[in-house]
């Protein structure tokens, strides 16, 4: 029998757990299926890969990431470490909790770099469109390459969509913003907070965006950061010059008004309105639509496509693991195409995902949706020869992490945590996340003596009351 | 024999006129083919129906229209107007010369919005894939209802691509950019200048974008705007504020190095460096390849396209004459396709494609190539209905729009222009382009009474030196 075919649609976190699952067989002496990966951007690491540029690429693409060039993770690395390929392992030495992106990307790529899975990978090249035959359950996939323009067709036997949730901006309507005069964009456009010096910045929105982007630009000197809210405030205790309020209703120019009958002007609008799952090149049969939700429907084991099982998605949940449960699932995907698992009948994915969908019901609020998380993922290593690993410790450190924010929200990132891989303890940081405006791999492994400047500067500063944005010698409203 | 199906991808200016084609044989008795258009956005009008969104739009969809708020037509009206449908018909009575955005976009809708065309044009739906089958010379056109996310798929005898080429803006790598810290985006994404007020603003760019976003940012108040060149200078006569430098090198965060050795700070940045002619919906075999050009290879007539003739392109020349060669190239495909022309034979085409391309290769200059697309617009409408018009005429309008340009290129558009089509000479507008702040399409055709700031503002504006962006009581550096 020829081996199988697979199309990886996608080479960002995801794809490339999919790359290394199948990697790993091999290298343990199994025979696997021939394995291509479609990567669109030049490089691999998916929102991890930087782009300066917004909207659309250097091929007419639209851009994948979302992230921004001061950009830190916003939760412990201990929470997302590989179980199979340490932070102690890459680095050598203990790092800090909470990495900036250059940092985390450096990780997945150091994971794969000495392996030869890049060869399975065609970058530049953007998948067009998949179609299913179902007569023979076969699959031609339709690529074009973006450097020389050529359109190209094969056939494959399984396909898995690795190609993230979070790059297709959702941006509604609100009436009147076309009359609004200042910087107006989503935040997958964002690309820093220098611009938003002295500015008056109103975030639309109450989840991960509007809270990161909002201390990045209190960080960076913004004169105000106004969040406005739908279903309810974030809650944290913003420093001064931060504030939430209820739902904007109008825009009049550079004027908002909120539904509590508020009223400000602004000099930048971004919206953190969330994004879509998008698959422009599945037909509508094959594509997931969903909200961002933990557990979306018509995913067997989250995994599974129910409409057609030889379409597998990665990573398509919302996300408290994330790069640790994209193994998982890329481990238990792997297995399930090589035969080392087996995939049951239609009737019986429908019950298990029934079964789930109660147990998701019956999820109450943040720490339990991290624990339904997590006996997800163990479900999947169970099944699988993935390293297992502590997840009771990880919901702990996931709930320790929400404590240190509701404590302060511009100094949770300086805290150590402990990994459950090593049993090491993170490093603290040579520099604050407040204090450090070079956010480079270089100067975050670096060991600097302390300069006069952050002398100066850490004088002021205190846990609870940071200096803000005046590192570089901007007036500050306080000091 | 069954009816033809006619598939119009896009329905923007191209895909109106070849709406207006078909509907225009039909009223005149003739049985026209089955003709469906598929149009993303939300309306019709194309890059005329401005978007306040920039990069990815309300569907995930990426952006069509490059055009901000402020727009004004950048040459007269007098050289686009249709044969058949007079600026004087549509408003009853003389317009200035250079409409705004808004009054253009209702000129377009005008022509058809009482016919039954609407009908034929599926909204809010992208064409995903084209597929041609060769045996039966059919086309399967996959689509995607983006409202519903459904995707179907039907056979066409016919596909006419109307989709522009002026909205996948071209963003190449610059030194050091991606240490930008301002504002940075291209021209496409570009949506009012206001906020360019007492900005030092860069466009890298020689062309129109970076002439029309430059006087428009000049007009708002931009404390500087610097364009930099890469093979020659626009040269205009400048107003103290905005300058030309050649090429730049680089970037050192807000520092930018020029090939001349100057440098510059600035606060924002605008990529005015054009747009890519993009059709992921074509297989390569289908898709033209082209920069920018006024004959681009491939096409014969500059609409059928060699490689399969019942593919026709719309508007896919770089173009001096704008909706009134969209109509003279729709009126000449639809009668290919009624068989009211005659297609000769793929020799013959080629001899025709290779005559053209070696006329064009003799084209040496501005004035020629305007003369080049008015000879190639006579012969298209000599072998159809569509009404000649004065190409002669219009080619000495385009010629001494370009001189007023270079008298002054803040003035320009206050000059009126007497229409080849209908004989009367444009109104003269109620206030200046450079005075003017409110662009919508009632203002335009309303009759103020002067206000006594416009009054005030008057008196400092002389035609050679008018006042710059101070209308908003904004500080002047020269005032």
């Amino acid at each position: 029998m020829a081996r199988e075919r697979i199309a990886i649609i996608g080479a960002g976190p995801s794809g490339m757990a999919a790359l290394r699952a199948f990697e790993s067989a091999e290298r343990a002496g199994a025979e696997i299926p021939e394995v291509i990966a479609f990567e669109k951007q030049d490089d691999w690491g998916g929102q991890w890969n930087f782009d300066w540029r917004s909207g659309i690429d250097q091929y007419g693409e639209p851009v994948h990431s979302s992230m921004y060039r001061n950009l830190w993770s916003n939760g412990p690395k201990e929470a997302l470490e590989f179980a199979e390929y340490t932070f102690d392992e890459h680095f050598g030495r203990p790092i800090s909790s909470y990495p900036p992106r250059e940092v985390l990307w450096d990780y997945i790529d150091g994971r794969v770099r000495t392996t030869n899975v890049k060869d399975k990978v065609r970058f530049s090249t953007a998948v067009r469109w998949v179609e299913h035959h179902e007569d023979r359950d076969i699959f031609t996939v339709t690529v074009e390459d973006l450097k020389n323009h050529q359109t190209t067709s094969s056939e494959f036997d399984r396909v898995i969509v690795a190609t993230g949730h979070f790059s297709f901006p959702h941006v509604p309507e609100f009436q009147g913003i076309e009359t609004f005069p200042g910087t107006l964009h989503h935040a997958h456009d964002f690309r820093g907070a220098e611009k938003l010096a002295d500015q008056r910045v109103l975030l639309i929105g109450a989840s991960y965006s509007a809270e990161d982007i909002g201390v990045q630009a209190f960080k960076m000197g913004a004169r105000s950061v106004t969040m406005s809210y739908r279903s309810g405030p974030m809650g944290y205790d913003w420093p001064e010059g931060m504030e939430e309020l209820p739902l904007l209703e109008r825009f009049e120019g550079a004027t908002v008004s909120f539904s509590n009958g508020e009223t400000r002007e602004f000099d930048a609008v971004i919206l953190c309105t969330g994004y879509l799952h998008k698959y422009p090149f599945l037909p509508s049969d094959l594509a997931l639509q969903s909200g961002n939700t933990i557990y979306p429907a018509g995913l067997y084991r989250g995994v599974v496509w129910q409409g057609s099982p030889k379409v597998y998605y990665l990573g398509a949940q919302d996300q408290w693991f994330t790069f640790n449960m994209f193994d998982a699932q890329a481990w238990y995907v792997r297995d399930l195409i090589m035969g080392r698992a087996e995939l049951p009948t239609a009737a019986e994915r429908t019950e298990h995902l029934q079964d789930w969908h109660q147990r998701f019901q019956g999820v109450g609020g943040d720490a339990d949706a991290v624990r339904f998380q997590a006996e997800y993922i163990r479900d999947l290593i169970g099944a699988t020869d993935y390293p297992m690993f502590d997840l009771v410790e990880v919901v702990r450190i996931f709930l320790a992490w929400k404590d240190d924010k509701k404590k302060n929200i511009l100094t949770y990132r300086d805290k150590p945590y402990r990994s459950v891989m090593t049993g090491s303890l993170a490093a603290e940081h040579h520099t604050t996340w407040l204090q450090e405006l070079d956010d480079s791999l270089e100067r975050y492994l670096s060991t600097p003596e302390e300069t006069d400047v952050e002398k100066a500067v850490r004088g002021v500063d205190t846990p609870d009351a940071p200096a803000p944005g005046n590192v570089r010698g901007e007036e500050t409203p306080t000091a």
